[in-house]
């Protein structure tokens, strides 16, 4: 497959270390896909790196070599960028896939979002443009995500003979949430990811389905349509696991909890991981079984986003005035309910899986969530996956975790119950189904496979 | 039609003068269909006057017999009636009826909201008991409104020989949106509306096939389903055209506004209604346009509605907010550019309506919405409707209106703009096609298809 150049089209571009070597950056996309890409020859091409995260490559830096990968940006001013990214893609367009919105109040269309709505436009043609200089008639085209709906169109009217795919790292809505959208930027949007000639994909099928729906909904032809969900990286894990700091954390934890059982949670401080549902669910555990007290940790490890934004910052006010009111309301001199922790530390969040007896993964709707994959790998005693029916993965692993309601409160604390109280015998063959399952595919199959596709090699 | 014993069970009572004769209480269903069941032999069925409406029966009021119709109550403490009707029909059915959650925080079931859903089970068999004693073998049941879904599957059980109906007044979501409440209740709820084995009414066939996809979601048998937009009533419209009153407010209205064109909304403070995106819309039509500067003005006549609520009173302050920084931003010595007045008086509404050279009606969803039927009736100024595509009046007013699409502000602005320049020709085609359209069914008609449904007798 390597006869073929490769360019990844993407919002976040990758991260580079101290010493200009590849490495992690925070969550989200590039962390997933980056253990899949290392070794290969391909190209990534990204946005300027204007959001503030310091492991991005420099402002100054424009086209660069690591690992025999070539890193690009695409030139655009701050203005069109901040348009683009934070008021239509996160504050639209994630909103829209993810069912978030609060109608009485947004979305609202006015003069300003089409303004903004303008650099959307922009941003998405200097992708074309940019794409089109550095794309042989070989290269192959993989277009990654939401920020980029509008780019299959621009780059098919500047390079129609190129193998174009475009895939989706979140849900996407039925048809009648999109009626919300000004109908022709509706239209746009769908006919501007449909015009990915080789294939559109998404991480499940009823995102897929929902996708399809809408084409017909606006009279779109749809290419090839597929579901491909993303794997996990085992030998990434394995090398997680044998981090340095990796033993301190479970040694930390473990002294914390003592014998308790631990439930954990891993998320980013997103309203769409549904994190005060989860701490609502496990305050009804605690007050309906008596004999849970002091016997059960919930461990929160919870990763900052997108704190520009009034929702977020609102939403983590209220994480922590409803955890410091649960701990008050249960908590003992040797007990605290609840173990928050605020921060961006992949080490110490996966010590805290590893030792997990219930690996709580609650969303409102997720594209995917790698957490409820990458959980029961690194887990190192039977911890039972609790799984949220509205996340991609849930399609994947409903046989092999307990199924959460998410928007069901009592449901939520009766499946965590169910997990916590689970027969040895029933445990392990749970999680030993949940580890089978997520091991089988790796990142890198996925990339294979993205690749396959757009070459028009394979279908799914 | 007179040989059937015609029973309307609904939430809220009729109301009564202090003479003891009826008269029309404060918006919603009661002052929709009271002028239309003047003079019938009927019995309406009503909960407890709890809500505080000093115009509802005395508390004390067992049965009572008024203008030829008999007002009778069903026996139910006020946690019951607080929990089906605060809790369950106002905080959940409302929102999940009209596509109103904030997902991020609502809805959530808990152990309370369970709680409170045992009261609505509660409220609805205690209709059913009463309703099973009242029937005879030849009454007609004409259940009304979300309050009472369940009752057909109760009264169902205990008198099943009984003709009944169930008619919605407000919209209803798609399955996509029901799944968002606990499996077991949304299915609870479908099969209960769908054992009014007469058939299921909505405004619009919109809802209508709406219900039809959710009973196909959860597997259930649905009877006639059909699709019965309410009428005007042209006599009672009369009759306020002609209200002491109304000369006056007109008068009022005339020299407020002088020569300025007139934008009137009439609508119940309620996030559905959607008026805070309708002053952002005017705020961007006088943006937008300079030469309207003291030359229009937006009259708002709006009737508060369940204070009780955080949201709505959020919602109100919100709304005073808006309109004191548009006025503030565009007012000049001569002219205040927004009107804006909070209370409940329908002949002051009607003044206004019918001085409107704009109706301007743009719910973010509506079961049908009878101000914007009402409106063209009785304006008096070749007044055009802008309506929202939302409302279930759209279906039958699509072609005598200017088309509104709620979330779009800056659309909103553009109809808004297009309704005040229309040239006069125009102008008086489509207020007089909305007349007609509007004039040409009753409520008396409706009640009478609906008596005539629920009989078998006849279907649509």
């Amino acid at each position: 497959m390597d006869d073929f150049h490769v360019i990844v089209a993407a919002n976040r571009g990758l991260a580079l270390d101290a010493k200009g070597d590849l490495s992690f950056g925070s969550g989200g996309l590039v962390s997933a896909l980056m253990p899949a890409i290392q070794g290969r020859k391909l190209t990534w091409i990204s946005a300027p790196p204007y959001s503030g995260d310091a492991n991005f490559v420099p402002k100054d830096f424009d086209s660069h070599v690591a690992d025999g990968i070539t890193l690009d940006t695409v030139p655009m001013d701050f203005e069109t960028y901040n348009g683009a990214y934070d008021r239509i893609s996160n504050e639209t367009l994630w909103f829209l896939h993810h069912n978030l919105f609060d109608a009485t109040y947004r979305p609202t269309f006015d003069h300003s979002w089409y303004e903004n709505f303008e650099a959307y436009r922009t941003y998405n043609q200097k992708f074309a443009q940019k794409i089109a200089e550095a794309a042989s008639e070989k290269s192959l085209v993989l277009i990654q995500d939401y920020h980029l709906s509008l780019l299959p169109h621009y780059l098919s009217q500047l390079r129609p003979e190129l193998k174009v795919s475009h895939f989706s790292h979140t849900p996407i809505s039925e048809p009648s949430v999109w009626t919300m959208l000004p109908d022709e930027i509706a239209r746009e949007i769908i006919l501007g990811i449909s015009k990915a000639k080789m294939g559109v994909g998404f991480h499940t099928t009823k995102w897929r389905d929902n996708f399809l729906d809408c084409s017909k909904a606006y009279g779109i032809d749809s290419p090839y349509a597929f579901s491909l969900p993303l794997g996990t990286n085992p030998e990434e894990l394995d090398e997680t696991r044998h981090h340095q700091d990796f033993k301190g954390y479970q040694d930390q934890f473990t002294s914390l909890c003592e014998n308790r059982q631990l439930i954990v949670r891993v998320d980013r401080l997103e309203p769409s991981k549904n994190i005060l549902r989860g701490f609502h669910a496990y305050d009804e555990l605690l007050s309906a079984n008596q004999e849970l007290k002091e016997r059960v940790v919930f461990l929160a490890l919870i990763n900052p986003s997108r704190s520009s934004l009034d929702i977020y910052r609102q939403y983590r006010e209220n994480i922590e005035v409803l955890v410091s009111s649960i701990n008050e309301k249960y908590g003992t001199p040797n007990w605290n309910p609840i173990e928050l922790r605020i921060g961006d530390n992949r080490i110490q969040s996966m010590a805290a899986l590893s030792l997990a007896d219930v690996i709580f993964v609650n969303p409102v709707r997720d594209g995917l969530n790698l957490v409820a994959k990458e959980g029961p790998i690194i887990n190192q005693r039977n911890g039972i996956l609790a799984l949220s029916r509205e996340a991609g993965a849930f399609a994947e692993l409903r046989d092999s975790s307990i199924e959460i309601h998410p928007m069901d409160v009592s449901q939520s604390a009766g499946a965590l119950y169910k997990a916590l109280t689970l027969d040895k015998d029933e445990r392990t063959l749970l999680s030993r189904s949940a580890k089978a399952r997520c091991s089988s595919y790796t990142a890198r199959n996925w990339l294979d496979d993205l690749i396959e596709i757009t070459a028009g090699r394979q279908s799914y």
